[in-house]
């Protein structure tokens, strides 16, 4: 892009804006799919910036934001998720949560107060627009059940005709300033397993009489490790935990049945394919060895964040543009999971990495009570996303 | 013994005593420690017999009642529990228990019947009995918590002045009319343990920052298996059992720790004392391989029945007097348990399985909804532990 | 029996003879069925008796001697085994090995004298006996490979006619005088296994292009405990050993397969032909979880030697009548193993154990270079057999 | 580099001299450290091309072959392996191995040639050069044992005065005339270790008289899986195998000791100096576990090959301007490893990939008897290591 095209200067302007934005929505956290007077909140803001298309609502769920700002032509989706999470929250900030038991502590209130800061940006100059650029606020980043917002935002149509789409988490573990970039893989998938090994139960003292499922489960933790250890290369990125146990209840009978939760990780969607396959080949084998049975239940959550590759350089490429060189930095990723992926199931797309810990920066790490965002970085993710989403509506290839 | 000295003839004719006895008791049955009415009803049949000593309760605890009939000279006891079990009756009887969700489900009604009706023969010729005969009507055989009520009358001074002890359990494994022996090891201790594996949990996607004692459970399931099958003798008879897991909530959180209940079975009083120290070095070093710790909870409850070889021989000759050879079997030791064996840590002593099961007698197992006594052995249990009483105090060596 | 009918004076007198022979014996030891010059030397002896009937050789094989003494009746045989060990001698006896690396360790050289003993007191008397004794010096009891000694004599129809075998063993665990006994099992079965896991081997840096077996190994090794904790009855005896592993050879390569060799060992006939179905569940099933193939081998080598009872209390009350009540101690089981066995497959008989260990007696375990036999019990057994032999010949029922 | 630096048109010219040195060297192989007459031959060559400052061996060792082309200035060395592998050839080229069993069948012969092509080039230019090249021929990459060739040369100081180093390897796994390179790590670590489980075996009957170390082996078997599992980052790769497994003899016997010989490999210094700790921790705590004691050895033999960011990206642009960008890839590391790691531990330097596989390419994978090179690719080999030489004596910055 030509720094021309970017919106560095005219966002500091708004830099207070933001800010406020922020911390009302810190001080209004939302449950997943509860986010009401969020919605209700955002949309009141875009509509007083002159946007006319705003729609609240999401398929079936209350909450969500749909605008659009431009005209005609190739369209691109910016993106942010709105939702808090059931957290005390103990930072001590003036503007701390009015909603006690709920706490912004992963940053999406930052996200939102970057989304409209783009948007004030963009809609200041709609007319110029070479295209039109979509604002998504989604509802339920952080809950997996009944589903996850993105998902539920794709099917609702919020991907029809977008050519592209971007968006960013603010970060606490990269140093504040920093842009962290990948053209590839970002962030893992997340799914979810759960197997029942069935046996036959008795009298503690009369093993014989049992096919003892504890046993089995034992052997199948151990047998579980191979995946990560034996069956994927050893360069590829794998992991598969258990999350809980649950077995009998005397100390004196041996038990039914036991039955094992975890969560199934990896960068790959053709390893992901293969996953549940590898863990049922596992346990039933496992299971029949000590004359049990086995059943898995796999549901799968959340696809690998995996960028487009030219998407990836193209928001890498405006960021330096927009904050120098040596301030983006190609970074590997993290096996944490973002239900952005659906969006890039669906159409090309990046998401980045908002650097705001390290000296001076946020100090604990997201999700936790005393989670807090370093407000410094606010309008640079504001300027990020309203100059990629030019650069890429005004240099189509 | 010579026939002449067993209360075969005699104890026919109180079969319908003890019948009824033993219906009344199956009607009103009481939970552990709390065999209030039946201890009461106990002693008023007792006192009825002409026996003056009777005394109910037993150290802190309000149930239980001991007796005597005889003079000065050797003492023995005779033993019958006397709790029922938290079990729906399902029997159809007529005698049916009145207290719905409580049953003698064990046959601790017959123990009781059995023992009032040697109670009737021997006060019946109390002045020529050469001795004393101790009558130990004991609460709470089934539950160990808040403790076993052998090892709470043994506390409260029920050996005091004894000599030896018999007692028996109609035993439905075995067939109606036959008497089961040992001249050792007769039934399993009974001890619970409890492991718990401390790790540190943490995110389901980062094992590496955790020590995840999911692994060392799964581990330790396995290594448990060696104390039976290379720790012991195999000509030893070991049993280490799983009752319950527990560990976790959510599914993609790798738990900090990982609780395990289980039993520790054994015939011998030396491997039953080797039994926690094999445990915890198993339990300690695995943990300690995957970066976790453990420790180990072991509670002693039951010691192993072990008869007394010369008291075993003589309820034997004596059954065998009674019913004939033939109806007499040496058999082999089961790994359940019986608080009878706290006696049999204090004084000689023989415990015998008195046959109840078989064709024609009863058909559901002990403990079941279902069960029921065989009634017609129920005089045969009381000739012999008259038998068996006088026979001790009568021909001392 | 009646004491008359006893030899325990006569034996008495040919006490020296027995030690004798036992001597020469000792010092020219033979491997199993090269037993050549044993069996030449014993058929000498026996036809020095007067005794006619003496033939050698077994089936295919040109070691073993079979001798008869008496007239048509009933017949009992007695049993001595013959062969010696692959074994350097260290006892610095006067006798010692003149065969070096080949020696007489396990006592086979006392059995044949005892045998001997015996032989030349029914001879004897061979006019007054009222049926026949059949005496059984048999090769092989050490090697089950090409087959075991027993086994080729029953084959060899040593048993035809028989009603009834006797046989012994010196016994160094035991004290010096006592004989063991047990009136069901003795001595355990041995069987051979061999698992072979195959799976697909390949670069060490490359283990998800393999099905790595040896993986699969440990998974099985640790199933393998099961057997034994909890797949049998903890009041039988069962033991499921590993004797070798043999895996790769490059350190950096991932092998294609496992073997793994062991024993399996019970006291029951029907638990032994349980065990290769219980090894190839484990195996297979827990090598298919890995993505591996397994296969069992599995040699039936020893049955276990189960005396029948009947027979068992007849040795053990005519040793009573020799040697006193409190020198016969009826005994638990162990899990070694002896080929008699095959001989109670197919007539009822005893197996007994002759003590000579203690204070005073032999001082190293059986199979020790060290090992020697304590010369003082091996008239004791050469009465014993004669005696038995002829009471089960006097008192049928 | 400017594009007129290359050798792009002039190493054209000798691709005939490349191609004929290749089949000459791959006629005559030889062992690691045993290229004698591969060190002539090469000296021969370096010396016909007016190179004057050629010397022979390395160390202690005869082979090995350094010279040096050029002025006083800045050095580069470049570096080609010599050894052949014990591989029986099967290729039926014309120019088959003469020395049977003895294979260049990873193709160090190409390695050589591409590095004689290299010096015929530099040297036709010596006098413009702006600094000094050094040639290194290394014996012994594929040999660890007694030493790998690689760290020999470094001790025999042929890095004095270097200033930077460049090798490449040709790569049937990638498409021929592709460069594949990495701008970090791009090859396994690789070292040896073994643990010695010391039990107390005993006769297979009697296990409980043993610590048996074959069941300590199971376990730690199934827990060295969790090294990559559960002990690293998931991002990262680390491979532990078990290439070999030894223990015992006789079926019956269960042994003292089991032997298990491994290969740990990874791509990062750090997590492989973690390493022989966590299989330490490991193996000594789950033989505690189960009476036994544990040994490790570990041997340090190759580090992980991790190119110097700089060198790597110069290398990059040097290809990008010989081949075009299209025809040079950034590639994921490979598990496998290469000796040119120990000269990445002292000076910046870069290892790279020139495909010679895909359609039209070598068929076979390296260390097949089937093995074979592009020969197509060679020129371009030399092409790529004279034109870096140049670059990056010519452009210090």
């Amino acid at each position: 892009m030509s720094v021309s095209n970017s919106f560095k200067g005219h966002s500091r302007d708004i830099e207070r804006k933001i800010i406020d934005w922020y911390r009302h929505l810190h001080r209004h956290p939302e449950l997943s799919f509860r986010e009401i007077e969020t919605s209700r909140w955002i949309a009141e803001r875009l509509e007083e910036m002159g946007i006319d298309d705003v729609r609240v609502g999401c398929g079936d769920f209350s909450s969500g934001v749909v605008a659009e700002i431009g005209k005609e032509g190739p369209t691109v989706a910016l993106r942010a998720d709105m939702d808090a999470l059931p957290v005390v929250e103990d930072t001590g900030l003036s503007f701390e949560s009015e909603n006690v038991g709920v706490m912004h502590a992963c940053g999406h209130d930052a996200h939102m107060a970057i989304l409209l800061g783009a948007a004030e940006i963009l809609s200041s100059r709609a007319r110029e627009l070479p295209g039109r650029v979509r604002l998504v606020f989604q509802p339920s980043e952080e809950a997996s059940v009944p589903r996850s917002g993105a998902d539920a935002m794709v099917d609702s149509g919020v991907l029809d005709g977008v050519d592209g789409i971007f968006g960013l988490h603010v970060w606490q573990p990269l140093d504040s300033g920093i842009l962290g970039w990948s053209d590839g893989p970002l962030m893992g998938s997340s799914d979810f397993w759960k197997v029942s090994i069935e046996g036959k139960g008795g009298h503690g003292a009369m093993p014989h009489q049992t096919a003892d499922p504890t046993v089995a489960a034992g052997a199948f933790l151990m047998a579980l490790q191979t995946i990560a250890s034996r069956q994927t290369d050893p360069l590829d990125s794998v992991v598969v935990s258990v999350g809980n146990l649950r077995a009998g209840e005397a100390f004196n009978v041996i038990p039914d049945m036991v039955t094992i939760e975890g969560t199934a990780r990896t960068l790959s969607r053709e390893i992901r394919d293969e996953l549940p396959g590898r863990i049922e080949t596992l346990v039933v084998n496992t299971a029949r060895a000590f004359g049990c049975g086995a059943r898995l239940e796999y549901l799968k959550n959340l696809p690998p964040v995996i960028n487009d590759g030219k998407m990836a350089r193209r928001i890498s490429d405006v960021a330096s543009g927009l904050f120098g060189e040596d301030r983006v930095r190609k970074i590997r990723p993290t096996m944490a999971s973002e239900d952005f992926s659906f969006y890039l199931e669906k159409v090309p797309g990046a998401f980045v990495f908002l650097g705001m810990g390290g000296e001076g920066g946020a100090d604990w790490p997201h999700h936790h009570p005393k989670f807090r965002v370093n407000e410094s970085v606010l309008v640079d993710g504001a300027s990020l996303l309203s100059s990629v989403a030019w650069d890429f509506l005004d240099n189509r290839d």
